[in-house]
Order: structure tokens, then sequence, then C-alpha cells
């Protein structure tokens, strides 16, 4: 953002901060009334603004159309109201691309129409670790796969993270009570630095705004409280691309809250976030056994859900939610890799990746975890730091692959029920077929048509041409391993066959 | 058997024969009935007699108590009406421990009170495969932990068992045609024999009455020669202590039949039966992704059935299946050890081994198949022959311990839902982790009560004592390796502080 003689400046999807200076007495937080109205041709988009201590007042802006804005300031205060001024809105700079959306049903898209597959990691207080270990988590996700992380806005209180935060989002203290009408902005800016610097790795922050691991009473407030408390976040928040509204954590571990709370808090998130970020939330009840009673989830055919953040072990059930909800499928929660004592926090590297190629090849989405014990207690799933399994480079494996082909759909082709298949129809198949290891097998593949077949190791990570083309029905010799998969695509040949008809 | 001048004597569960001569014209086996009725104090068990061709007709039977039994023919025919004798029945032979009976709501036990725990596996056609190649199965049986065998009367017509058998049940031929009418006593003698080699080994057959892998039209017969032909395996059969009555294998695929067929036979086989052999029916059909449907299965809890005989690769419901029923669960197929194109056959050792601990230590029981591709075709799992995979030693090696213990059940304690865990309140547990490999974990034993613990690498087959004393909350080291369980039993010491007391 800059400011020259022709008003401000800012690349598409950038964030616009205009501050201001108004009262400090009495509470600035619920007194003062702040609107930032930006006007582009014939429409209006009002972004709220925030009181940022200090005196200090913040509106937050994210123009999606190139060319000029211009805007003014409406408060119920008169310091604050009436400013106005333009915001000539660029070509957004190389990396940009804009907010993550729904795209084609079942996947996403950056706004510039960029594919974004999530490829997402778990690290829920790692914001409230203190600057060393921050950096070092910052690091970590540099290195990794990883495009989306799961965190939290509250900090955490549950096994293996019970220290106490640096900061709180509310006033007040433990001891002392906290001023539930009152933020403090020094832990919100805190927080916003982290977005940014997840914002220039490119990685989608998968944001938590409720979750019951909780000592301090966040989890437990008025709904009067809850919904100061949306709409200060919306208002600090929204304006960052790579935000995504996560309602929250296991939410039916919150005992305090209804399902009319979630409705009323997704309604008011569709309402106030100017930007329309993707919005779901995260259950913790799936019957392990019986599997019977999904209707028990937060249906996810609601119109303000945009995707499904779903916690269940069988990847199996993607295409049947797939169809359910006509959303994307994001399976947040699988289990981890590690060695914890938990039973969701001990997969084997092996298994976590499965998961990775069972749920992507199903044409879902799978976040990662890691939960490995730990001397000082240092947990990514919780804490971040460092990576120490195996099943991040798998991933990465995988996301390679996965980048060279087009998003993956249910096909017509029945690959057998062992394996998890999907992919585009005549066009490009994934057959993976987990810990089953059959020593051939044979295909359905359509007539007419020629294909190229690659071989995959998943846990070797290697890709191995298989020779010759596949039409029709066909054999395949197979390895006779676990964790192989098959890329099943067009030959360039047939649009050569065709040409010479 | 032996006759003398008392007359005949017979072990207790043995199989006493009683020849004699009479009409070959007309059809015999239609025209002539024969009943042999045996007396003993007040009780009268009336034994249908079969026509063995050649003028031959016979009755068998197995007395269930010792002491003198007399007995009488009764027939529609002149010459085999009215004969007498007497049977003395004595102490069984060693290894004899009568028929396998339901015992303690879910288990099983021998007739005279042994606990009898089925580690079955299958090779349904094993017995139409020739001398050879029969001679082999049972010396790989021998070798074997297993106690149960999953067989077919009728040839089987599928993949990789193509062949013609050597005999069938019926008189004619494929190219002439059946007289459903008549059987073929060179059939039913030989099947016979094979039954008794598996009696002479303490394995039970669990013998399977129809199938749908036909293509000599034995799947597809009239309800009168169905009727006729169960009339005859029973007359035949039943006087074998190691028969179990397996109506179907994947009866849902037999599409000719309907639900009042089975239990039409159901109620034949339990009427006919004189000494009640365990009787169920084996599913195709589970809906493989949304687990939601067990609603078609045929319903296990109907009088008639003993004990449910599960085609399912999810062990996880096994608790909820014995609550449902009330009968021992037994998992007759998970999919087997192998690397054969199907879906159904490519499990690693490693899983296949899962199956059965996972099972167990739920308080079910598992059966083994074996389905590697072999260069000539013979698949354990159709033919017998020689066991090529891993997880029959490791399924002797649970065997060995299994036996040490009680019958597993369900248990109060919750060891958490990522492990399969049964055993015996206060006084014994397993506690099984499958793939989960945790690196400890905190376990609530009963406070109070002193137990030891083992380690068992499931997989390695070894155990290891885990040094002291374990009482209340404890936690546990473990080798973060998939593959362990635990089996925690009450110390010796807590009777002698008892007595102290």
């Amino acid at each position: 953002m800059t400011l020259n003689e022709n008003g401000y400046e800012i690349e598409q999807w950038g964030r616009f901060e205009y501050r201001c200076t108004g009262p400090q007495e009495g509470n600035p937080f619920t007194d003062v009334r702040l609107v930032g109205r930006f006007r582009y041709d014939h429409r209006i988009v009002d972004a709220e603004g925030f009181y940022d201590g200090d005196g200090q007042y913040c509106i937050r802006f994210m123009p999606d159309t190139l060319g000029l804005w211009t805007f003014e300031t409406v408060s119920n205060c008169e310091a604050l109201h009436g400013h106005t001024g333009t915001l000539r809105c660029q070509e957004p700079l190389p990396g940009n691309r804009g907010p993550v959306r729904v795209h084609d049903t079942h996947h996403f898209a950056y706004a510039d129409g960029t594919l974004y597959r999530p490829y997402g990691t778990t690290c829920y207080a790692w914001t409230h670790q203190g600057e060393q270990l921050e950096a070092m988590t910052l690091a970590s996700l540099r290195q990794s796969p990883f495009n989306k992380i799961r965190m939290c806005v509250f900090p955490k209180h549950y096994d293996y993270n019970l220290n106490e935060p640096q900061r709180y989002p509310f006033a007040g203290s433990l001891e002392a009570g906290w001023d539930f009408t009152r933020f403090d902005p020094s832990y919100w800016s805190h927080l916003e630095s982290r977005l940014q610097d997840l914002l220039d790795m490119g990685i989608e922050a998968d944001l938590i705004l409720f979750h019951p691991y909780d000592r301090w009473g966040f989890s437990k407030m008025t709904a009067e409280t809850d919904e100061l408390y949306l709409q200060y976040a919306i208002a600090r928040l929204a304006s960052f691309r790579n935000i995504w509204w996560s309602l929250a954590n296991e939410y039916d571990l919150m005992h305090e809250k209804k399902m009319q709370d979630w409705d009323k808090f997704f309604k008011l998130i569709q309402a106030k976030d100017p930007y329309q970020h993707l919005r779901s939330i995260h259950n913790w009840h799936h019957p392990e056994i019986h599997y019977r009673s999904n209707a028990h989830w937060y249906d996810h055919g609601k119109p303000w859900v945009t995707h499904a953040s779903i916690q269940h072990h069988d990847l199996n059930f993607i295409p049947e939610w797939r169809k359910l909800y006509g959303k994307p499928i994001v399976i947040d929660e699988c289990r981890y890799e590690g060695d914890l004592n938990h039973g969701w926090g001990n997969l084997t590297a092996e298994a976590m990746t499965e998961c990775f190629w069972r749920g992507m090849a199903f044409g879902g989405y799978v976040t990662h975890g890691e939960t490995y014990v730990h001397p000082e207690n240092i947990i990514w799933w919780s804490h971040g730091g460092t990576l120490h399994g195996q099943s991040a480079a798998r991933i990465q494996f995988l996301q390679a692959l996965m980048e060279e082909g087009p998003q993956l759909g249910q096909i017509a082709i029945n690959f057998q029920w062992d394996t998890a298949a999907g992919g585009s129809d005549q066009e490009h198949y994934w057959v993976y077929f987990g810990q089953s290891r059959p020593a051939f097998r044979k295909l359905n593949l359509p007539e007419g048509i020629r294909f190229e077949m690659d071989l995959i190791d998943t846990w070797e990570m290697a890709v191995t041409r298989m020779q010759g083309l596949y039409e029709g029905v066909c054999r395949i010799e197979l390895p006779a391993k676990p964790y192989m998969a098959l890329r099943i695509r067009i030959a360039s040949s047939n649009l050569q066959r065709g040409e010479n008809v």
C-alpha cells in the first residue's frame, strides 16, 4: 500500500488500511461504530472498522476489482465520520492469486482462477508459543508441502499444551478476570503478523474461531460476547486474503453451544465478511464403530457452509459425502502421524500417507498432523516447531504428481472396491491400492482410446512408466506390494490418430 | 465300532453304522423310507437311513450318552423293517470330545465341556481336486493351527477353479443331464472319507450346503430337489461329530433363492438333524462404503441360527454384533492373505494376522484364507494344497496364547477406541493395538488388584514379561511399533494377600 498525490495504491486482494484517531474515553470497543464505505462504479462494499487501542481506529479493506475505488468513513463519532479518499487497485504482485473460493463444486481455486488443492497441516496453538518457536514453525512450514494450516485464535488447554500464552485476546487477566467487552490489541496484532507470515508464504490460514480446550472461559462466553468477538475478528482479519473461517474445532465438545448458536455464527460471518471467505465447522463426534449417525453432525448442506470440514478416520466415505453435500470435502482430521498415547495420535507414517492418497484419489482433500512424543513436549499438532515424521515428504511427492493433472472426480469405471479411484472420464484416472497388494489386475479401460500408464510407489516415491499403451480390457502386472498406485492418462497419440481420420 | 456277543460297542460321539440289504429296483432314493429308532431309557432318537447303492441301505447314529442303547429299524420296505439290536456306548477315545456346541452365549465348547475356539481356514473345493492334492491339503492342515475348515459339498465354478471334479453328488453327467432324484454314492463316500480325515485330525468341517459358483445347475435346483438333497446329506453326514451346517456361502448371490427358502432349509435341518449340529449362513452383501444396511443380511437372530457366520472386512463391528445377536460371532471371511487380482484376495500377512487379533480380542472368531497367485493356479482358498503365507504361523502363536486364558468377553474398562480389547473383568484383559503404535499409554486398571503384564509382539511372535505389578491408573511404556498387544492378568500375589487379611 502506498500513498501519493493520486491517493492510495494497493494491489488487488492486498490489504488496504486506513487509520485515524478518535476517542479513548468510555469503551471505544463498544461505544464507537466505524465503517469504511468503499465504492467502485455502482458497487458499495462496507468494511467495518475496529478500535486498535491508544486512540487509534482502523479500517481494513481488500479490493477485488482493478481500478479506482473511493471511500468514506461512517461513524457515530464525529472525529471519525466523513473521512474520504481514493484507492487505486492495481495488478496483484507475483504470488498473489487472491483468496481461495469453491471451484467446480467439489474443488477450490484462487480468485484469479488458478486451481488450489489444499495440503493442510495442523498446529492448533502455534501462535501462542513465543517468538523462537513460532519462527521455527515458520521455517518448517517453508520447507514443507503444506499450503493450509489449521490454527486457533484462542489459546489452548489440553494434554501437552498446558502452558500459559504470552497474550490474551481480551483485556484483563486470568487472576483478575476478563473484560469481555474490551480486546487486547497487542494480542491481535501478534496474530496478524503471523497471518501475514503465512500469507507471504502462500499458506491459507484455516482459522479456528472457537474450541473446547479451555481453562480461561473463552469457550463459555455469553451470546453477546461471542458476537462482539466475531465482529471484532472479522473487522481485523477478513482483509487477509488467506483467511478461512473455521467456526470451531470439535464443535460438539462445546456443550454450552447449541446447533442454533452455530447457525447464528455462520449467518453473522456470512453477513459481516465483505469477502465471503470460506466457512466450515469441524466435528468431534463420529461413531467409531457403527458409523450410522452422521445425522448428528452439523449439516454441511446448509447454505452458509462452503465446504465440509470433517473429522473422520475412514476416507472411504468421501464419495458418499461428495454426493450428499455437493461441496468440497476436506478431511481436516483423520488421526495424526506419531506415537502419542492417544488413539488419534499414533498413526504410522505409512497410514498417514495412505490417508492422503486415499482421500485425494476419491476427489477429497486431507489434512496432516504430527504427534510424536517429544522430550520437551513440543508437538507439531499443537505447538508447531519441527517436523519429525516421514509422511510430509510423501505428501510433497503426491502434491507434485497432483499438480500435473486435473481435479479428480468420480468416474464411470469401477476399479474394484479395494481401491480408491477418481479422475476425469476417458482422460485421466488415479487408482490407489493402499494396503491391498495384487500381483496383477484386469482393468476395464474405455475402448477406442489409448492410455499411457505410470506405476507409482507412493511410499518409495518412485514413478515408473509402464511399457506400451493400454486400451479396453487389459491386464496390468503389479509388484504385489502395498502402497502402489496407477496413473492412467490419455496418450497423446490419440490426438494424432484423430487428426489422421 | 465293534460287534460282539453283547451287541455293538461304540465310543460316545462315535459313528455307529448299521447296514442292511434291500431293493434295488425302482428308485430306492425316493421310494424307500428307512429310519433307525434308537432308545436310551426314556429317550427315543430317530436317525434317518439312506440308500448307499448296490442294494445297500445304511443307518448312521452318533450316541451322546454312555450306556446301553437299543435300536430298531422302521421302513416302508419289509426287508428293511423291524431289525433290532443293542448298542453299548462307551467312554470316548482320547481326542474325542464330542461335537462343538454354543457355550456361554458368545463362545463354543465341545460336548465334554472343553472350550473350543475356532481357528478356521477356507478350502472351498479341496475335496474335488483328486487324491494327490487332497493328501497334500491334509498334510498341510496337520501342520497348521486350523481346527475348522470351510468347504463345499458341491463342486465349484469360479476364477482359478474351472476344472471338472472327478465325481458329482447326483447321478447323471454334465452332458446327459442330472437325475436329481438319484445320488451318486461314490461321491458321498469320498466326501465322507475326507470328513473322517478331518475328524481324525480334530478339525471341524464347516460344510457349505449351497453356493452360487456353479455351472452344473446345483445352485438352481427345484425346491423339491433341494429338500431331497438336504435330507440325504443329513442322513449320511449328521453322525460325523465334526460337522457344522453352513447353509450357504454368499447366499445372497443365489438369486433363485428367497429368504423364505433359507428359513425353510434351516427349519428342515433343525427338524431332521438328531444331533443339532451348529447352523449358520454366510453372506456376500455388506455395503463396503457406507456400512448402513446390515438389515439386508439374513437375520442371525432367528432361533434356528446357532451362531453368526459373517463376511465383513471390518472387525470393529464385532462388539455390536455380539450384542445384537447374543450368539457367537464368527467372521468367516474378512478377505484373504495373498496377492490375487481380486480385492478380497490380496491382504498382506500383517493384515490377515491383524484380523485375527482384532476379532478375537473383541470376543469373536475369525477365519483364515490364502490366495497367492500360483503358476498352476493351485490356491489354498479353493484347492487346498500348500500354505505359502506368513499369517498361519502368527495364528498358531495367537492360538497358543489364547488357550492359556479364559474366553474373552466385553469388559468394563475402556482401553481407548483405537484398540481391540476384551477379557474377563478384574481378572484378565487383552489389549490389541493393531496398526496404532503409541510410545506409552495410561491404563485405568481396577484399584486394589495387582496385575502382571506381558507385552506381545504379535508379528514377531514374542512375549515379554513387563517388570513389576500394575494396579489402578498406570503408565505403560510401549515400543511405538505396530502390531503390539498387552496381556494383563491378575497376579497370583493377590490371592496371597487375600489370605493374609
